[in-house]
Parts: C-alpha cells; sequence; structure tokens
C-alpha cells in the first residue's frame, strides 16, 4: 500500500490504556501516529505518553463509539476487549478492527482457543472441558495427576490457573476457579519459550525466539536467545518453535502481533497460550530487535510494511513486580541503581498504585553473554523495592 | 543520589517543543518522567508525545513562570530560549534551569562564544569581530579569503551564515547578514565531526564521535563511526575528538547534553560551534547507542545517573528536508519505501507544514558497513517526497 504521512497524523485508537497501551505509544510517535486511548482508569499509564484518553470501560458502548469516531484504526491491548461490541461499532462506523473480534472470541476462551488449535494440528497439551468436579476427577483419571485447572475466561498472570495434584484436591480448585473451566494435562517442560509473531497486510513474519523464566505462572524474566544447549540444537529449537509459530499465525485472523507461549519438552514444541496483542514476553524487542513488537503492532494494524524482526544482540529483561503485602502507592526505591547499570534501560508504567506481584516496570540489558546479563539484570532488579525504609 | 519513582513521576519543563522536545518526550516515558512542553505553535511537534503543551512564546515571562510552576526542572530544546529570563523564573520559583542560562547566554552569541573557547585554549577556526564592511575587508587582509560571515545571533541551519569570496562581495554580504557580525577563518577541512558531550551530576561523558555531512551548512546525513583511513588513523581522530569535546564540556555550566560540531584537517581538531542541548548530529543514538541523546538529556538534566553511551552498531542518519520551492501543509508520500527498508527506521516530526529545507523528519539504519549504509539510507530518502503527484 502506499503509505502518505501528514501532520496530525492517521489516529489508532486502542482499547486498554495500561502498559502495553503506554508502550504502543511511545513506539506510535516516531511513526507520526497519534493514539487515543479507552481505559476506565484516569490518569491510566498511557495517558501521558499518548495523545487523549476517553475514560470508560472497556466494553463501554459510548466510550468504544467515541473511540471509533477519532479513529482510523481500533485495536486492543487487552483480552478484556468486548468482540460483539467491537463487531457493532466496526458495522456503524466502518472503522476497521486489528487483529479481528472473532479471533479475540476464540482466544478469551482458553477452551476455544485449545479446539482450533487442536483442529488444525497444531500441537498443544492435552486438554479436556471441565464443569464439575466429577469432570475433574475424571478428566485426572483418563490425563493423570498433576493437572492445570484453568477459567476458561477472564484469568491473567496465573489468575484463574490452580495446579491439581490429585483427586483429593478437586473440590477446593473446583471452588476456587468456579464452573467453566478447563484442564490440561501437566507438562513436564524443559523450558518456556515465546515467539511474538505478526501479520501484516500481505506477509507473515516473527521475531526470534525468547526464553521466559515462570514462577507462580508469573513472567519473571526473558533471555535471548534461549540458553539450549549446543549451537546446533539452538537453531533446531528456534526452527521449530518458528514453524510452530508460523501455523498459529495461519489460524488467527486480522493483522497485528501475537503473542504464542509455548513448552519444550523433550525437543517438542507445544503451544501454551496466546495472545493477540503485544506480549510481556516480547518487551526484549523494544532494544533488542531492530523494530520493536509495539512500532510492528502499530505498522501491522495501520496495514503499513512491516519492520525488520532481526535480533540486534543478546538481550535479557526482568519484570519489576509488585513486591509488596497490600495494595499502596506507587514508590519504587533505589532506581539510581539501575540507571546506572551497564548497558541497562528503564521502563516505568506510570501506575499510581502498587499491588502485590503487579506489573510495574522492567528493565532490560543487552550485551552478548545470556547467562551474564541474567545475573546482572537479576542483581539490578534485587536493587529496587517498593518497601518505604523505616 | 537516590532516585524514587512514583505515579504520576517528576515533570521536566521544556522551552521549545520541536522535534527535539518530541524526541525528548518519546524518550522520557519510560523513564517515568511527565514532559510539559512551551512552544507558541499550537499543536506543536512534541505535543501528540508529551503530557501537555503551554502556548506560548519561548520568551513569554507568564508561559515561562507556568511552566516553572508545574515542573521539577527546567531546560531548553532551542537556543531562543532567554537565558535572563531564565535567570529570575529561577530565582522567583527555585526550580533549577539546565543546563545554566549563563552557558545558554554564552553560546547564543556566537562571537562570545568562540571567545570563551579559545581563552580556554580550545582549537577553534581564527575569528574577529565583524561591525563594519570595513572591519569585514580588514578581516579578509588578515585572514585571507574566503571567510565565513556569521550574525552573532539567532541563526540557524545556514541562516545567518554567508560564505564572502572576496572584498568585492564585502558589501552584500554585511547587508544580507546586518550588523554585529563575526567572521571565521574558512577551513578547508577533511571532515566534519560531531560528538554528542554529557555533563552529568558528577561525571562527564560523551557518545562515540560521527561524521557529518552538510550541503549548504543543512545536515543531511550523519555516519557512525566515521570513516577514516585505516582503523589506527580512526582510533586516533576519535580519541583527538574526544579529547577536544571533553575540554569544551569542562568549560560548560549546567548539566545536560551539547551537540560540539567538529571540524578534521589535517589530522587536527578544531570546534566549529556548539549546541547547549540535544543535536540533530546525534539522532543516529536512538537506534545506535545503548542510551539515545535523548534519554541521556533527561538523565542529566534531573541529575539522575548517566546511561551507558557505547555504540551498539554502525549507524546512519539522513535527514528528510522540505524538498518543496513554497510553503505548503506537509504531506510526506512514498512513505512506504522507508517502512519496509531493511533495519530502517523512520522518524516523523509531526510539522503541519512544510517549507524548503526544513527539516521534517529523519531515516536510521543500522548495520555492519557504514558505507553501505549511507547508500541505502540515501536510497531511501529518495524514495519519499512532499510533492504532490499530478
Amino acid at each position: 500500500m502506499n503509505v502518505r504521512l501528514t501532520s496530525p497524523g492517521p489516529t489508532l485508537g486502542v482499547v486498554g490504556g495500561g502498559q502495553l497501551g503506554r508502550m504502543l505509544g511511545e513506539a506510535a510517535g516516531p511513526l507520526g501516529i497519534e493514539i487515543v486511548v479507552l481505559d476506565p482508569t484516569p490518569d491510566c499509564p498511557a495517558s501521558p505518553v499518548v495523545n487523549d484518553q476517553i475514560v470508560g470501560e472497556f466494553d463501554d458502548p459510548d466510550g468504544l463509539r467515541e473511540l471509533a469516531e477519532r479513529a482510523d484504526v481500533l485495536t486492543f491491548e487487552i483480552e478484556l476487549a468486548d468482540p460483539e461490541l467491537l463487531e457493532t461499532v466496526h458495522e456503524e462506523t466502518g472503522v476497521p478492527v486489528e487483529p479481528s473480534p472473532s479471533t479475540l472470541r476464540t482466544i478469551q476462551d482458553k477452551l476455544v482457543q485449545k479446539r482450533s488449535l487442536a483442529e488444525a494440528e497444531i500441537p498443544v497439551p492435552e486438554f479436556r472441558r471441565v464443569d464439575s468436579v466429577e469432570d475433574l476427577r475424571e478428566a485426572g483419571e483418563e490425563l493423570g495427576w498433576p493437572l492445570m485447572l484453568k477459567a476458561r475466561r477472564g484469568g491473567y498472570d496465573g489468575r484463574g490457573n490452580v495446579a491439581v495434584d490429585g483427586p483429593e484436591e478437586a473440590d477446593d480448585a473446583m471452588a476456587e476457579i468456579g464452573g467453566d473451566a478447563m484442564v490440561e494435562a501437566f507438562v513436564p517442560f524443559d523450558r518456556e519459550l515465546s515467539v511474538i509473531g505478526v501479520k501484516g497486510e500481505d506477509t507473515t513474519d516473527a521475531f526470534p525466539v525468547t526464553e521466559t523464566i515462570h514462577k507462580q505462572e508469573i513472567l519473571r524474566e526473558t533471555v535471548t536467545p534461549p540458553q539450549v544447549g549446543n549451537e546446533a540444537d539452538q537453531s533446531e529449537i528456534e526452527r521449530r518453535a518458528y514453524d510452530v509459530a508460523s501455523d498459529v499465525l495461519d489460524q488467527m485472523e486480522g493483522r497485528g502481533v501475537y503473542g504464542i507461549e509455548l513448552f519444550e519438552v523433550n525437543g517438542r514444541i507445544l503451544v501454551n497460550e496466546i495472545a493477540p496483542r503485544p506480549h510481556n514476553s516480547g518487551h526484549w524487542t523494544i532494544e533488542g530487535a531492530i523494530t520493536s513488537q509495539f512500532e510492528q503492532h502499530v505498522r501491522a494494524v495501520m496495514g503499513w510494511p512491516l519492520g525488520t524482526t532481526d535480533r540486534r544482540c543478546p538481550t535479557v529483561t526482568t519484570n519489576i513486580l509488585g513486591g509488596v503485602a497490600e495494595p499502596r502507592p506507587a514508590e519504587l526505591t533505589g532506581v539510581e541503581t539501575v540507571l546506572a547499570g551497564t548497558n541497562a534501560n528503564l521502563h516505568w508504567y506510570g501506575k499510581q498504585e502498587v499491588r502485590p506481584l503487579r506489573k510495574m516496570g522492567h528493565i532490560t540489558t543487552t550485551g552478548t553473554d545470556p547467562n551474564a546479563l541474567l545475573k546482572r539484570t537479576r542483581d539490578l532488579r534485587d536493587a529496587v523495592s517498593f518497601e518505604t525504609p523505616e
């Protein structure tokens, strides 16, 4: 397509103004694209770096209509966006929504998501629908214990997921999740990996694979490239991950980047979960790749040519999580150590309140040896704290 | 110093909201710093990516007071800021101004700037004060022709500079510049170079030297590292440029980055001009260095630790200049070629009007061979145009 730049430039409307919206805003400026976000929290994280915020719930019809009226293209940075409403507003206004609301609908329901992948013969862990304690016990007999019980909708950062070690834990687990769930066989993975894929106007691409390190099901660090034995093993794993990601992208409808979380087990690659948006496991691309996942998402949803996805250099990121027992106003101390860190870049999300394990920012380091970077990055992270010194 | 991050974060008030203010805004977001700019043009380039704009002249006392009231630190991105007013507002409000208004005052007057460098025994081209045609002719007899006649104040991008080839051109040249001028001996340079220096709270540093290519006294391209014969020659030139830059920084008062333009002539380094702010010749640092000059300026003026200035990889930038005969609404075509360029990054400044040779944006490419990058980057630049196709 021909691209013309004007001032003011085209406007991208984003449902959600959290840290992903903020980093979309940071990436859109150099491209000459203005961003308006719809978010219920006044002065949401994206607000200081984007053109404007409409204060409204993610599924507020009036808010979404206003967003569409001001935008040339609509996208979302959170799965809580409402696919039906997006479709309605698209039909009313003609403003394109990327990725497609139908993709969002499929992905929102973890059971439907897994079924659609399985139907496309994409390797996934074994899974079953679970509506009751009985279903859960039956699944355990079939798939073996432990199992991972997941709410079909609305879970994130470990919320809505419960590990179930045996039938005696079934009652408690179902009570915690409620009905409307699914289980997956436990995958004794060697490593967790992630690929950020991207669908453009008529091309598909993916960023180099990254290794993801979780604790309590929350992403803690990414290591790019993954440290996988020798170089031959590494390129083989990278190739397989890329192939699986490519098959996943073929199943997705609509332009944009997709975070594709993977398990590596005995050299096989299984798909864990997909996010139809920029993903925490792709934050390394801001410094570590020629084009960041955020710039790539903006380019893709606008229908512009995609940027180069090549890795600049080995890169490690670590999240700054809310290390507090109770919510309180966010105040991070020790930041001077991160700022003074060699080859270190800080990203603060601007959230007003810190909560236990809430994602508050991240630190990126670049260099040559991923293992050394990982140690150094963890040291930097451990230097900051939300605890007020007595 | 101890650095604490909160939300909302500290506010940096910036006099000027042009492309430098815009890129300061793009760099401040990840650091959690909010930016308010003072600029007379409503919806100035910085406006869509910063927290707020106060619409007012750079030397508007009320505008500057309002800026100071909202800011924790004040800085400027344009030499048209008023040093006296900055000092007054600093005294009234206690808000620090970085770099120091006294440095701005010295630099604003090209004659005073050169004198202060010469007094510090920093090598500069020979120069004379020129108030009349007689002074100019006399300078020509002393220093030889051609000469570069410069208005002492207010010139930029070649405006306010006139080459004078001989005494017969003296009348016209003085008429063009007006009184209050200076002349410099013509320097038969082998190459123009630039170093972005930075003064922090208690450290001084500089980014790697870059080669600058001008035409009609407007910067066209930067090449980093400069292509200077063999590697030994290159490190020797880099060392000398760095040493001169370091001497220059010792003369400057106040924190921030400084653009230091240099001539290389027969292996000697002379200082051409200094800008007390981020500089066009440092745009390569956004992709090409660990920390960008914009992030570095924000860190420095806030009194935070400086970031790593190392080069990531060879990097070339080219300006997108207003290739039009008359001002008109800015509309750039052919942008798809730049977006699709290998390892290419686009920066659009969001100016509403294009004027002849106005700086409208820039293109950066990264890779391994600076010469190949230069050719590729020029090709990308030549693919875009402000001319409306008939």
